[in-house]
């Protein structure tokens, strides 16, 4: 993806060349697109990677499928709502499920640090088991390493998927078309915010627990009912702003949001502000955007509110008239402002 | 795969319970196979895990594929005659190939330590993606992570890949059968004496250099004119003796090499000797042993000899009437000892 940069104003650090590698290269925000655009995608040139999507959609025997990898790193490796198995499961569920694919097949890598207690190791991979069984997929494959003590931190997992595309859409950025509405599938800011409390031992005004889930069963019904779904998104690193500006960017049209319209707890909203964080950047692990026709909207909501997970899904914007790649939020008294992408990071660590 | 335990004096160290992840739970002997026994196979049963090999086989649109992970955490990043880049693809690669499978498309995840030079990690991505090229496969998807300065070391990659079984066969551990004759890829030992030639500064006799490099081309070949192979493996961590160990159980046959047959270059057997090492037991990253019906050895050596990463290819011992499980070694005086799986480790973060 090209970084999109229409107003000078947006970048309040200096895009330059690092050295080294910072914290906000992982972060999902700027630095993490400078990274791919100036690293990996030059070297790695792909239809797989021009995508610019969660996942790799292949074609295998005449069935194409999805193909999608995350590394897991999230400190500390349990809090409120999961662990790093549940994520490690749920994450790549989720990817392949933005593709429109089902998830079927999981790769699980370990890297273990020298000296994590054996019992820590089987927490994880019971909540691997039990969130894989829940989503539907089966573990198929794996690999083991070991570091010395020191040079890891407990434990990183890596998971691989892959999924069948069983309905034959397309859906990506390059899909979104003026017009489309703009549905999020529930409240957001609970994962990164939970992350935060357990990190930091941090007290809230009610607990605040992770949206961890799988989202393959309400994307697979949105598609069985021959709902127009032009592009699926999960707001993780980087949150809703993230996402939204990526896929603006991907699509080269214009898009805003209407900040009345997004939930976010009571208990997530304090915490925010507490910490001078704004929810719209804060990472969410059960949580998508769908860009859907107009005409579809309302039936869409209906299809998810039907699930558990994406019962308090809703409408919150629209593709819009405007400069590609620029996404505007409306605020309670109607004023416009730019929702850019971060050029650090917010939360590091934090999937 | 249940550890074999015909003989008490096998086993030098008591196999217990360890309450904390040991450097050798990562080595590729018992201690590996004990940690995939105990907590991976039980969590996750699934017939791709019972298939006991170094990938999945699994079926989409009436095609079969393969699946397969590893992370590399090998120390240096940078060795001679290779680097984490290039282990990083021709690994996954491989394990597709002792599948069957050509390798088609390949993932990358990157845990990458604060600090890190930006100038390495380019270099590690340049391996990647000549090695990538060189193995005919596509890096399609990605992901990237950052962790804290001291908590990772450097640069860890993982990689999963899918390969299309293109020829009607099964190839695996439990297709071995009595009279199989077992061929190897060419000279053993020199990958673990390169990374420790770097890793601790020694200087042999004669450089090592890794014998890193992709398998698919040749066993595609041996597939291609009809060769009956009933299973590949790829002689990594642990060397030849893990590999011929494992197959051995998975097959519930016994099998002997021959020692004078096993070809180890002058200057490997030398550093070899110095560090007290045996070279049947050392990490290889560009050789496989093959199991091959009797009538086609002769065949597949042909084939074999014709690519230049598998020139050296011989036949070094067979399938034979015996306690399942049990692999003997025949010395150059006619003696015959057991050959076991290493309860510990030999060389850790050999990949």
């Amino acid at each position: 993806m090209s970084t999109p940069q229409p107003f000078a104003l947006n970048c309040p650090l200096p895009i330059a060349d690092y050295p080294h590698i910072l914290m906000a290269h992982g972060g999902g925000g700027r630095l993490t697109q400078q990274l791919i655009d100036r690293v990996f995608r030059p070297a790695f040139k792909s239809a797989g990677l021009d995508q610019e999507h969660d996942g790799a959609v292949l074609e295998v025997g005449g069935q194409r499928i999805a193909f999608s990898t995350d590394s897991y790193v999230v400190k500390p490796l349990f809090f409120p709502g999961g662990d790093i198995g549940t994520l490690a499961i749920n994450g790549t569920v989720n990817d392949l499920a933005m593709c429109g694919a089902r998830p079927r097949w999981i790769s699980a890598g370990f890297i273990l640090e020298e000296g994590l207690p054996m019992e820590t190791l089987v927490r994880v991979v019971t909540s691997m088991k039990q969130a894989a069984e829940q989503a539907g997929v089966q573990l198929v494959t794996g690999d083991t390493k070991v570091v010395d003590k020191g040079k890891g931190d407990g434990l990183f997992v890596n998971t691989a998927g892959i999924g069948v595309l069983e309905y034959p859409v397309t859906i990506g950025p390059r899909q979104v078309q003026l017009g489309d509405v703009i549905l999020i599938s529930g409240d957001l800011g609970r994962h990164g915010m939970a992350i935060m409390s357990a990190r930091e031992g941090l007290e809230f005004d009610g607990a605040i627990e992770s949206d961890c889930a799988p989202l393959a069963a309400p994307v697979m019904d949105l598609l069985k009912v021959g709902i127009q779904v032009h592009c699926l998104r999960d707001l993780t690193r980087g949150g809703l702003a993230s996402a939204l500006n990526e896929v603006a960017t991907s699509a080269q049209l214009a898009m805003e949001v209407d900040e009345t319209a997004i939930p976010v707890r009571e208990e997530v909203q304090g915490a925010c502000e507490i910490l001078g964080l704004d929810p719209l950047y804060v990472a969410n692990e059960g949580r998508m955007a769908v860009w859907v026709a107009a005409a579809d909207a309302e039936r869409a909501l209906h299809v998810l509110r039907a699930h558990p997970q994406t019962a308090g899904a809703c409408a919150i914007g629209q593709v819009i008239t405007g400069s590609g790649g620029m996404v505007t939020r409306k605020s309670r008294i109607g004023a416009r402002r730019i929702l850019d992408l971060l050029s650090g990071e917010q939360l590091p660590r934090i999937c």
